[in-house]
């Protein structure tokens, strides 16, 4: 179970939610504390926007904890729309290619949680991944296949329509698999502008924990919160996702209801 | 362009064709003569046949010159039977699982060369491989995908015969993809007991370079000569496979004419 | 505070006690249980000798825990006297240099402590290193310029005398830096036949764990036990070297007076 | 014999020198052309300086050839005022902390070179390091032991001055120590303001090779043309210092006479 954060607001140094607070996430990677997995030791990875439309990306096998660069560039680096993530692998390798957060064009994604057994359904969900984003498949994890069948399903023209689409196409993929196994999914997804995150879990399985915080017009959204001011951090319900606009305040919206149907 | 060299004979140290001649494989991993990428230098890999049915890896990104574990390793590795291989990427990333050898339970798998343009054809080459064999696939590379479907086609029962209807397989796919890129294979292949290497290239293309040497019952097979004896060094023909069978004198043999005509 | 383990008896593979018991090294790695740091994620290390006088080493700066080449080698190495150990770093960078163990000639050495504020002794204890053996500092920690300080002051000739030598001079330095931070040392030294470990902290400072397992006549000694056998694991007492001598039982001896008043 | 580029001028993105010119310093790191080692693919490291007085770093063990995060990171960091280097390694190992360049607080220094038998003279060198400084040496090359004794020295108030008295020393030394092993340096030093590169050789050796470039207010300092404008870069001759202050044309110096003559 990895740990992540995604920030949306004024142009800040990323160091000041991913190495400066008293639980920041390269502290997280080390002692989680709402996760199964403590230690998130397997990779990591900063992705942010800058002056150009595509994302940088900065990934590392690596623990984040004693990465000497992940400093000095969360130090350096400013931006007003950023992702990072510490990994604890469920399986994969632990490669570059497999480290979070993914980038293809403008958009970006991160994941933190389980897409029930992947060695039976890995081939049905790459199957849903057309052509002219399957060549962008770098990495072998779930979290990568699935970002590219979202991107393939048109992110592009609605986001959350259709990550909760492809959320109800994976939960029938692994109901249909046998598995006693749970889809647990909390992610991130951005196109450069606009933030979204979305917590849910299959069944009756417990979704991983997902937190918010607003101010001013600034966004964080994380696994747990970074700090101790445990009342500014809002809990996100299951089965809703939280969306924060470019210059608008965050919302929490329920999935629509067929989305939560298919995907219960 | 990568460079390999497979051993099967007398039980030896790793470092007799590794790291000590003149011109080993580590010393070529810098300065390869006969290839178009004079260094080699994406990663490199050891696989090694010991008291086990199934080999040993050991596969790091670092370039193989400066990798002092790898040093160690070949002083107090021995083996009968080993692969050694340093990599130049033609595209995939610089990761561990995507270094060779490749290993599937007693079966053990390098290659150097490319299969066509790899985007164009990845998808059927990976519907080749059975699920069974699928799910160990943990890398990203055209070599590994190729390895799992010459598993997948029935290695177990007649290795040759399987690599060389996977090949005219792949000359198809590479034929069919409208592509001006080759197909050139050289490759190795054992099952723990027997040792197979296979130069080929597809149309008028040049296949790249392969050379054995044959010393009481040892077989070294390699892409350049180890050292400057170079009359020992036997080229294999283009569309020639060489068999060293365990307690046999190497042979020589042309690809059968189907598979021939199949793959040219 | 790192965690090791030390083997000397009947060749086996590394495996037995690397990588399969219940309570593992590699399994410490990620869950110490008699440790401040939990987690050892700041590299790792394997020695072991074999056909030869010198030690081979496979050091690496990765978490032993996601090394798929340690299992590997794990599972083909054999050895007749090895040491492992996983690194919780007090420090000095992740480096494989600075890995355990240290190794020269036919001498090997680990351990797991603090050498009170290295940064304010650091200069004293590097001219204990003799011209000889400082061209062999090839990292920057502690450890390694006390196991160079032990070589050099004759481990050749009275390993145990010159070892509790070495550490009353390293805690009179200490001492005279003035810090409050502790000297605890508990460490493997072998000349590749002879294993000796060593418990001690200075003045009212508890020392690291360490503990002991006879077995016929093969010897492990480790941070911790490495399953739930507790009987049959020993406790070391401070002050007190652990001696595996080659076709011997395990002996325990107090430090002498002498080095003991000194130390203390 | 390693590769760098020193840039001091408008603020631009790293990738102008670093990944983008034909024969850029990514390029230079495998086919150099003026260098003995024709690859350079021991680590390497970028330092920059933006909104802090401290210089950001990023260093890394792999090529860089392959390296997707400097890729990354040229493309989205920006300076003023920025070093790159790609190493070829003299035979200290290849570790971050060893990968140049060197900061420590507002400076910044990076070489390529040969301080005669660094095997020979390292003690002396390091003696020349002031504590305040030694506690800052977390490798163990030549340059970064270098570097800490110009800092001792004084940089700060005489920054060519010390070093020209440095390299003084290092060539008693070198004299001294009874090697026929060359002093060859060519190094860039900044304080985050001004920017001094150094071209020397002792007695009868060729300098390794060292171009600038003017363009506006611009300077590149290089070890090779970037691009094929071999007019516009101008070779620095030996014992030569290029000084590129803020604000000023750039401007070419001989050592001072007593440098030279204690130097040579």
């Amino acid at each position: 179970m990895c740990r992540w954060i995604a920030y949306r607001g004024d142009t800040i140094a990323l160091e000041h939610y991913v190495t400066a607070p008293a639980h920041s996430l390269v502290e997280q990677s080390m002692r989680a504390l709402e996760s199964i997995a403590a230690t998130n030791g397997d990779g990591f990875g900063l992705g942010w926007y800058g002056d150009h439309e595509e994302p940088g990306l900065y990934r590392e096998v690596r623990p984040a904890w004693s990465d000497e660069n992940l400093r000095h560039l969360c130090r350096h680096l400013r931006s007003h729309l950023f992702f990072a993530h510490v990994r604890a692998s469920t399986g994969t390798p632990t490669t570059r290619p497999n480290c979070h957060p993914f980038a293809h064009s403008r958009f970006m994604f991160m994941h933190n949680g389980q897409i029930g057994d992947w060695s039976l359904i890995r081939r049905r969900v790459e199957a849903l991944i057309p052509d002219k984003f399957y060549r962008s498949r770098v990495g072998t994890t779930d979290s990568e296949a699935v970002f590219l069948a979202i991107l393939g399903a048109g992110a592009e023209h609605d986001p959350v329509g259709v990550t909760l689409a492809t959320l109800a196409t994976l939960a029938a993929f692994v109901d249909e698999s046998g598995t006693k196994e749970p889809l647990r999914f909390t992610a991130a997804l951005t196109d450069g502008r606009d933030l979204f995150a979305f917590r849910f879990a299959d069944k009756n399985n417990k979704a991983n924990t997902l937190y918010y915080r607003e101010d001013g017009g600034n966004a964080v959204i994380a696994s747990e919160p970074l700090d101790k001011e445990f009342d500014v951090w809002k809990p996100v319900p299951p089965s809703h996702v939280v969306i924060a606009r470019a210059g608008c305040p965050v919302s929490l919206q329920p999935f629509a209801e067929d989305a939560r149907l298919a995907a219960e």
